[in-house]
């Protein structure tokens, strides 16, 4: 869907603008006659707006990856399913800067007919937010019965309760908190530089080209680190050698399982994913600071400002987004006399729990959605 | 010195051999008439044998960056100090594969006349152990009195006492334990693919050329993350923002004070390292495992063969080692029925502890040594 047109052009909050701007967007179930029965559902880092369900659309977009596997929540998204699909209408946006069908740096710039490349303007948490907000208002919704999102979706359930306190009703905060780690600050950092020095990088300019596979297989390899546990990997893979490997002979090869596994991973995200979004993306991640924008620097001061009902949930082996700060984000709000409820998970599956507890998830977001 | 001579050879752990192997090392205090206070000091991924004082040779040798720094464990190793070099004869060997002084892929291969490059074989610190024993041989000492290392130096420290259970009096063994967790492996990994990818590797055969800077600082950057921790970069960096930077500008740029240090530290590291060693090095890190060696997979198994007193040391903050890893080691010493002291050090530096903690590390060792 065109959110801004031609003739016009999206303010951003670190400055510059943007227009036209396309959003892609996903949506399951019906929206009741009164309205009131939107959830909106924010992807994380590598996600898009295929949350649920197999992708009708696969063949005609020509997106042939979609068609391999089903939505990337569609355990917890559905008929029936913990975000009731026969009784909600859930709404999926891609964010901007992304490379999965809202405009992005791979977008062509109608200024130059070419891809934006690093001509893109810098992008926020809050940014998204705006203009997924503005999706609502083209559906002719008011007020959204939730938000939820993990990790860098999280981050903008809370941006949206903190930026439009009279339009969320309940946020879900999974995996995240009101900012990044310092440690996540700097696992981000290699990240961008393993893809800013790949040679085929080409100043971001590489559409017509190969392109920064390396680096980008690198930053992803890395970012998977972060998240899986150590003891999820050691269950997962131990000190195991790969298939064929005797453990002499391999060099530097791969010969460990967990060695094969983020290859893998490296690659599989090369054939998907677009460098100079991820680029973007962890940059809006590492900006991203709720007390400094709306508290003066006091989360509990930004947290007054809420309105939503609110859901945080850590999982005891997430070390990106750990369960101390998300109980600090917890107790903020607290503090700040707003309604929250906050759970810690068990699991062993680090931060990806989000995406894999689905058992566990689903029925705290059915209680909570249920009130 | 040249410890396998030209017309000889060094038989390696996981098959091939070597010759001629010259060995770096550097020697402290005196060796007593019965030859009986020698310690061996092992160092870590990135040391070499330059321990401690201002290196003499500096200039003669031509390695500036030495001239720059006292020895690596100067805090600790000296008159006077915990490893008391009025008392006791200190030596530090470089290891066989590294790029400080020992033969190394940087090393001229005998047969071709140019560096070995990937040709190198591949060496375990079973191999460094088997060297520096040799070492020790040619020097005239029967007994070591203690053996001490950090981090990978302190899988040697742990490897002397179970190869050679009768030449070793005392072990010591800090941020360190009989094996890697996966996610070290991990972490290991992606440095690797980060240096095999950068296109300026050619294969290894890079010395008459730039070679792989790029992907070996971001090796470097990675492994840093890893030698801190997220506390101790908290209360170092947090989230500030590096001097002249303003939060909305730098794009992909140096934002974060975080990014500088790291930045810095990779640019640092490769004017010193040779990345073919990073390579080598990583990969004995990585292929290390006390209790598959030894005791058939039961690490308690293994410590059987241990003659040594030995001195275990964990940081609370450390996650590349972590206490638990550490701590399982004591236990297998104790569960063989062998003499073991166990401290875990309280610190926000990570697995850097080591090297940092200079004064609680320097009262357990000056306890542990006066026994």
């Amino acid at each position: 869907m065109c959110l801004v047109p031609a003739d016009s052009s999206l303010v951003l909050e670190l400055g510059g603008s943007i227009g036209p701007v396309n959003v892609e967007f996903e949506t399951y179930g019906s929206l009741s006659p009164c309205r009131d029965n939107a959830v909106l559902i924010a992807h994380a880092l590598s996600g898009d707006a295929h949350v649920a369900g197999w992708d009708r659309h696969a063949a005609q977009t020509g997106r042939t990856w979609r068609e391999r596997k089903p939505g990337w929540w569609d355990a917890i998204v559905g008929p029936g399913k913990a975000i009731d699909t026969n009784r909600l209408f859930v709404i999926c946006p891609n964010v901007l800067g992304g490379c999965s069908g809202t405009t992005g740096p791979s977008s062509t710039d109608p200024l130059t007919g070419r891809p934006y490349g690093l001509r893109f303007p810098m992008v926020t948490v809050g940014d998204w937010v705006n203009l997924h907000m503005r999706l609502v208002d083209a559906l002719g919704i008011e007020r959204l019965q939730a938000v939820v999102g993990g990790s860098l979706g999280g981050q903008q359930a809370l941006e949206m309760a903190l930026a439009h306190p009279d339009r969320v009703e309940r946020s879900v905060v999974l995996a995240a908190s009101a900012r990044l780690s310092v440690q996540g600050l700097a696992f981000n950092a290699v990240g961008r530089y393993c893809i800013l020095h790949d040679p085929s990088f080409a100043n971001g300019d590489y559409y017509d080209d190969k392109g920064p596979g390396a680096g980008l297989a690198a930053a992803r390899m890395l970012a998977h680190i972060t998240y899986l546990s150590d003891e999820g990997m050691h269950e997962k893979f131990g000190r195991r050698l790969q298939d064929g490997a005797n453990g002499r002979q391999a060099g530097f090869g791969i010969e460990f399982a967990v060695e094969s596994y983020l290859d893998y991973q490296g690659r599989a995200f090369v054939e998907r994913f677009d460098a100079n979004s991820y680029l973007y993306i962890t940059r809006a991640m590492d900006y991203y600071d709720a007390a400094a924008a709306w508290g003066g620097g006091s989360l509990t001061e930004a947290c007054r400002r809420i309105c939503a009902k609110m859901l945080v949930v850590s999982f005891d082996s997430d070390w990106l987004y750990p369960p101390d700060v998300c109980k600090e984000l917890a107790l903020a709000l607290t503090q700040a006399n707003r309604p929250v409820t906050y759970a810690n998970v068990p699991s062993h599956y680090g931060h990806d729990s989000f995406l894999v507890e689905t058992e566990k998830v689903g029925r705290l977001l059915r209680g909570f959605l249920a009130r």
